[in-house]
């Protein structure tokens, strides 16, 4: 059996600004991560921990557009809603709060940068406006949620999913 | 004759965060300045330096709604565009880019705190991810327009045009 083995993504605290920068390689295009990231039937398959269902509230994947999911777990259920400031073939720049604490509001960026060989590096960003929300965000676990989601991510694109 | 005097905005870089913050006192309800802030026909009377006028080209000034306005400068026309993250009585968190540096995103942040007696300080936060680009625009002379913008906000709502 041949399996193929995917190196974790690279979180990291940048040193000087209240910023998280997440790089991940997939068997993939350039424009299949953005379908990935755009395209709600898809996203949804994907996106967090395995714990986790996800369902689509509203969903508008463009320039000036709007978005909002879901994730449930038992009888618990978390809500995460955003802009979409720019949606291109370039780069994504949205905004993300967890309704849990809807006062905390982070700026993401996304680029999908093309290592030839259908492969892609994600390079991902999430700006907040303190050091405490960001370490706190680092602390919660949720490297569990983005390595579980790229897994599943993973999985679709090798089903030819995306 | 009895002028009312207005301190200029205080303008400042924060220390350890590549972010800008504004703090202006207003004659002003914080419904007032919300409404100033959200209503097309209201800012585009007064946002920007004296030298440019304002066209609204679009404005869904509601969560996950968007907008975009141009200044125009005899023959030149400056495009700014961005997206609503929240809109509600407490707050507005909104994206703005220049499009003449397409590139650059900044994160928004407004609140409007009620001092008594129908003032009403604007606390305004200005996030962007590095401080090459923060410092950028802090010299470029954005205090005209901060400034000028504020002093036309004023005359609006001494003439109870808000």
């Amino acid at each position: 059996m041949t399996t193929t083995k995917h190196a974790e993504a690279t979180i990291e605290a940048v040193k000087d600004v209240p910023m998280i920068t997440i790089t991940r390689d997939f068997h993939a295009t350039p424009e299949q991560l953005l379908r990935a990231h755009t395209d709600p039937e898809i996203f949804k398959q994907w996106v967090g921990p395995d714990s986790v269902g996800t369902e689509i509230d509203y969903w508008d994947a463009r320039t000036g557009g709007s978005w909002r999911f879901t994730n449930t777990r038992d009888d618990e259920e978390y809500g995460f809603h955003g802009s979409f400031h720019e949606v291109g073939p370039g780069r994504i720049v949205q905004t993300f709060t967890w309704e849990g604490m809807p006062e905390g509001v982070s700026l993401e960026t996304m680029t999908f940068e093309d290592l030839g060989d259908g492969r892609t590096r994600l390079h991902s960003q999430s700006l907040v406006d303190s050091f405490e929300g960001r370490d706190a965000w680092l602390s919660s676990g949720m490297e569990v949620g983005v390595n579980e989601g790229y897994a599943k991510l993973d999985r679709l694109l090798a089903d030819a999913a995306v």
